[in-house]
């Protein structure tokens, strides 16, 4: 098997087309989940899949499967993907990519007629980035059982539109889809994916073997001061609200600097109310998103914040509240070797790494031997019109997931 | 004219009509500029104008004029007024107060047959807040030659919606109107408003004889840094707008804090994008309100704040913009003895005051000798449905007021 490698110039052809829904002109994608762009995305690749003769399906969260039949047709298939809805804006490798090289390893297998002794599915997770839609990795979620369908099908953008009508509207234009329920069986899951942060560029590796995805818990703290007149009110009786989240927000960067610079800790949030120029805020509401690898110093950190806010000195009422806490995620030792021996058998240079953004992949863990595949991207850049990733390294990712795929269903393709 | 007062009882009862208007049940009121709410108290006004047989006209921006003639048809009035328009939300003083006032002051001349040698006039000011569209004392400002009106009339509001538009429609609700030109002459003009701060309640005087309005400055600051990824970016690599704004304001906050707490230093307005939680911030928009009663000590400040944001150490970029400097107005001294001798003959206690919010009366002082007179708020609370005043102290500012217009338009009625 030392020619089995993907089709290169279908890989750009493909990447190409998905750049093409939702492009801003300035190099990046707005493409929300179930917005008109991404549908249009969705479709072309459903398009591509039955013209291949793939069986395509939906789930009741607006996942899509894309299956290549296996030699036991009723075995759990080995699922690989992402996502194609972007942030808003976002580039186009952030999930995109892991569902063209997905797609690329079923066309190449089926170019080849090399058969797999389980199914070989193609999954399309539904909203990954909850830039539209809250929470983040919501198809995945659901699927898996963390969130309840309930809940993710009423969920509202900021415009009001709720989840379950905008996917009704987007699951009209797909065409004939098999329906299957929530939680089918996986007997593996391998995501391709950029790594979004800046080590692999900077060691020079193309192939980063995933170990986990670090831990995250999100808070958001409201602020309740006073109204006031900002030309009558002296400094002295004002209840600031803008000012007292400033002063904690500066108390909690305090808290956060570490020597080792390993705590991701960000504001990415944050409104003022009522918002006039001449008016001292009465009101500020803004989010908290920490990040570590260890779940005990992210425990710590946590537990820090929440008493930095309660025991706040100030005249306004601070409330916060954790909205998610997601411990991290250790991924199958076997998955992170067969990565790893497949980069080797494809002269590539590999390299363990944690993942520092979530994934799709974090709820699969638990489910079946789940692995990721990073490749790196310039500068580290992500959620930002400006990412970018090498075709070389593109190639090269979609390459170690043919490889790993086929070791992994093909036990008769030799090393 | 030692009984020369005004009806208590009508006051009160106008008081409580205007509060109708908009009214939020939670003790004040939202009604912006030209909104369908203070179209109906401009209406309600207009109604009881006609009644009375006085005469209504509208100027271009929309401000009202309500005319009780005077002996010598056409020498130009005495205005007396204020604005009906409020913060979102604000309270039932702050504006409305003067209109009403000045209200039960033409009507109790006409009660009393008292005539007056020059027309005197209510103004009913259009948007002297701001809060709907930008920028604040709108009306007074473009009668007084001030602010272009080609520019007022395409003010837009966060919807959208344009002043000519909205004013169009506000004007066919309000009746019949003469339309006037812009900056018809005034002989004087005398504005009585709530205090909107704490110092004739501390203490304990009725009558607060402005002595003019300290200046204001208002600034734009964008802060310019890269969208990244919240989970991935290392804090040594971000270009964090938010933080880095917060910075700032700290050291704008330092710079600002005087030991007499007389600069009024607010950010009243910041905004954040993209505004994703998990999204380090790549743009933050913020105002700055920036008031003192010094010239002098303002221009200080003012060159200041320009030098920190120009010299500011960051990976962002930032850019601060003047969008309103405002030198500070001292008002006519025979205006303010009039309304001292006046709450003296009254027996009402008095004390000279510099206003710390900006009024109406700032565009009419370089027109005509100007006054105003302000009454206390309950710990000096504005621009907030709290916004209290007492009745016996409404009261006493619409006497003080009669008695002044009486003494300057109707010279031969005796102290």
């Amino acid at each position: 098997m030392a020619d089995l490698v993907i089709n290169r110039d279908r890989l750009l052809e493909r990447h190409r087309l998905m750049a093409s829904f939702g492009d801003t002109g300035n190099g990046g994608v707005i493409r929300p989940a179930l917005s008109d762009e991404e549908t249009a995305a969705r479709s072309a690749i459903l398009d591509l899949a039955r013209e291949r003769g793939f069986i395509c399906s939906v789930d009741p969260i607006g996942n899509l499967f894309i299956r290549r039949n296996g030699e036991q047709g009723n075995q759990a298939p080995l699922r690989i993907g992402s996502h194609l809805d972007s942030q808003i804006p976002g580039g186009n490798f952030d999930g995109v990519y892991g569902v063209i090289a997905a797609f690329e390893v079923l066309e190449t297998l089926e170019d080849r007629a090399i058969s797999t002794s389980v199914p070989v599915e193609v999954v399309i997770w539904n909203n990954e980035e909850g830039a539209r839609f809250s929470p983040t990795t919501m198809g995945s979620g659901v699927h898996a059982g963390a969130l309840p369908l309930d809940q993710a099908l009423a969920a509202r953008d900021t415009n009001g539109k709720r989840v379950d009508e905008e996917l009704a509207r987007s699951l009209e234009k797909l065409g004939q889809l098999f329906r299957i329920g929530l939680g089918t069986e996986s007997s593996g899951y391998i995501e391709a994916h950029i790594e979004q942060g800046p080590v692999l560029e900077a060691s020079n590796t193309p192939i980063g073997v995933v170990t986990g995805i670090q831990g995250i818990i999100q808070l958001q703290v409201t602020v309740s001061g006073e109204e006031a007149h900002a030309g009558t009110t002296p400094r002295s009786r004002r209840r600031d609200a803008l000012f007292t989240a400033l002063d904690l927000i500066a108390d909690l960067r305090a808290l956060t600097t570490d020597p080792d610079d390993e705590v991701r800790f960000t504001v990415g949030r944050l409104s003022v109310l009522p918002g006039a120029p001449n008016t001292v805020p009465s009101n500020v509401v803004f989010t908290i998103d920490l990040r570590h690898p260890s779940e005990k110093i992210l425990e710590t950190i946590h537990a820090q914040i929440i008493e930095v806010a309660a025991t706040f000195r100030t005249s306004c009422h601070i409330d916060a509240v954790t909205t998610l806490a997601s411990p991290p995620v250790c991924f199958d030792a076997d998955i992170r070797s067969l990565i790893e021996t497949s980069a080797t058998s494809l002269h590539l240079k590999s390299a363990a790494i944690a993942s520092g953004a979530t994934h799709d992949a974090k709820f699969m863990g638990p489910l079946c031997p789940t692995g990721m595949i990073f490749i790196p991207c310039r500068d580290g850049i992500s959620h930002n019109e400006k990412e970018w990733a090498e075709f070389e390294h593109m190639v090269a990712g979609a390459d170690v997931l043919l490889r790993a795929v086929s070791k992994w269903a093909s036990p008769d393709i030799a090393n």
